[in-house]
């Protein structure tokens, strides 16, 4: 392998915030990065923001240790063998979902299930199965084959999206996937059509980011959901229309947002990742055309379950990954339109906080504090 | 009221086959038909098809005496008080979920659940809540406001479709529900396009619509799975390309779907009424893009169940009543369709019987021995 520069990558010792077990506070490390396989590309992580994901992940799942985070952005440090569109100083985005552009899913132009980058789920790198970081020589765990809570990280080039160095790296991390998903939801999954009904299910980022979306596409009438009544008033600057809290009803709430609606709305969102939700949101909509997106990734119960009167009467249940983007293809458009002022992405970001800090972070996401905590790297 | 003619619409005495309880053979008995009430039509009905839903509610449902039927045609014998779309000896098509034109769901143009004539599901007709057949003067209740094993029947003007007097009654009754909800599923809610790959699961007549529909949209591979080892060669002549017995394969019929057609059909289609079949179909179709429709009405139990990680990759659950037809709109275009040869429907009529022999209808029905049993009325 050989760097842009000619230079052969050497393993790079870095500080990583790991997670040694499920729910322990994270522990700043060195570690050691190895240099990036053919197709790969290593990257000085310049911002890296905190998901709701990564909270799921660090709580329930069994593979440690391991190093979370897959909102990212910075500056590529080395290329591995083979990798053409990138170059040491490269300002790149990361995403935890690639495009190999070449496998089936990739090809049909209406997928951005990637057959070869998809979703990496036991904490190892797509091409070889083995991790990159190592503390004393013992192996640790990727998360979604990003990691960006590193201050080094290898990803595959085909999980990189490179950007302008005028883009503001600090602001853009959070296109790698909690505001692209909730506009890409509004947009290329439901379509959401001038003058309609959206009700939306949890107003974390995801689901703000659905309601920029419904609102610059012109719904009329945008109710948003959250059992937290903090959320009410700061979701309106994101396109809320009416807030409701299920606490503050007598009633079911499908059953308020039916009689509200007249029926049900024409879309409903699921932004919360609770299975039981996405019936709710299935209740919510109306007959006929009433549509349902789940963006959620489920915590708990993996089942979803409906009458099938539900859908006897008309209704779609729909769902996608990260809004149904295609990373490399697509995300560009909306690092412009973020360029251009077309969609708002700051206004996501309610903390910003240095590496050390990390575990506030996790603290702020866990109690509901935050929309996103911006993480920057020491320079 | 009064009727086309001016006369006054008296109660009419005929022959009507009751269901006096679950499973129990029908028995021919005089009824007694009132008259049409406002906005309400009654017709002699000439020809009446037997439907697996008339099957699953005869052996399941509680509400007796009844008389069940609901793919018909007839003739207009008198009209009700401001009926002016029908006058005496139009030929007509019933159907089972009305469409008045005016409320929410009608005239958004893109539903066919119409709020005010939909699926009746307590014998009892739309507009009064009450009966139109009697025996004795006791109520006898109807099924999906038609009930047209019955040589009278009163329907609401909203549930009948106008149709020329040249086109075969004895034909296109089978328009009122199973061929129209299946070429309805493959072109109004899959919109199944050229080339693509199909799974039908159920070999019945609406699951041979499906294949019909597909087949004339231009998919390249319909796939039929029933596990009924007649139905593979019949299946051919409406376009399905391969035949799949669950009962013959040593891998879930699931993993059979996905390996033959590289990872999942285009589309898949629940023609059975079994919600663990949903389920399967949703596992049949691809990553990405595949979507799946349920048509069936599920006779067991009514939740549909699916990991939320069948949606999360991409996948659509669609259902629908009646293939999406808007009865009154759509369902003329469907005849004009059938009379210049553009679908097949005499290919689905497996028997002709005469109404006395409707127990043998029942039979062939429940026992998987026919598509379509076409019931002559007396004249
Ligand atoms: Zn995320
Ligand atoms: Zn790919
Ligand atoms: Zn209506
Ligand atoms: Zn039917």
């Amino acid at each position: 392998m050989s760097s842009a520069s000619g230079k052969q990558p050497q393993v790079i010792t870095c500080k990583a915030a790991v997670a040694w077990g499920a729910a322990q506070p994270l522990v700043i490390e060195e570690v050691e990065v190895g240099p990036p396989q053919p197709f790969e590309i290593r990257v000085k992580v310049v911002s890296t923001s905190l998901c709701r994901s990564d909270i799921s992940a660090w709580e329930s799942q069994a593979i440690f240790p391991r190093i979370f985070g897959h909102e990212a952005s910075g500056i590529v440090e080395s290329v591995g063998e083979g990798v053409t569109e990138f170059s040491e100083g490269d300002h790149v985005l990361t995403v935890f979902t690639g495009e190999c552009k070449t496998c089936k899913q990739c090809t049909s132009g209406k997928s951005n299930i990637c057959q070869v980058l998809g979703l990496e789920r036991r904490g190892l790198m797509h091409s070889d199965q083995k991790t990159r970081f190592f503390i004393k020589g013992k192996p640790v765990y990727h998360y979604c084959a990003v990691s960006s809570f590193s201050e080094y990280i290898v990803v595959h080039s085909g999980c990189a999206v490179k950007v302008n160095s005028d883009v503001p790296l600090e602001k853009i991390c959070l296109l790698s996937c909690g505001v692209a998903a909730g506009l890409g939801g509004a947009w290329n999954v439901a379509d959401v059509s001038k003058g309609s009904t959206v009700v939306i299910f949890g107003l974390g980022t995801v689901g703000l980011s659905v309601a920029q979306g419904a609102k610059l596409r012109g719904a009329s009438r945008i109710i948003g959901v959250d059992t937290n009544p903090e959320k009410g008033d700061k979701a309106k600057a994101f396109g809320i229309t009416e807030f409701i809290n299920p606490n503050d009803c007598n009633e079911p709430i499908q059953q308020v947002i039916k009689r509200v609606t007249d029926g049900g709305a024409d879309y409903s969102f699921e932004c919360i990742g609770d299975t039981g939700m996405i019936t709710t949101a299935l209740q919510s909509c109306c007959d006929g055309w009433g549509l349902t997106v789940t963006l959620g990734v489920p915590k708990v119960k993996p089942e979803v379950a409906a009458h099938y009167g539900i859908f006897l009467t008309g209704r779609t249940l729909k769902g996608s990954l990260f809004g149904g983007w295609r990373p490399k293809s697509d995300l560009p458009s909306l690092v412009d339109m973020y360029m251009k002022k077309e969609i708002q992405i700051d206004e996501y970001i309610t903390h910003n906080l240095r590496f050390e800090d990390i575990n506030e972070a996790f603290n702020l996401m866990r109690e509901g504090k935050c929309l996103r905590c911006v993480i920057h790297m020491p320079v």
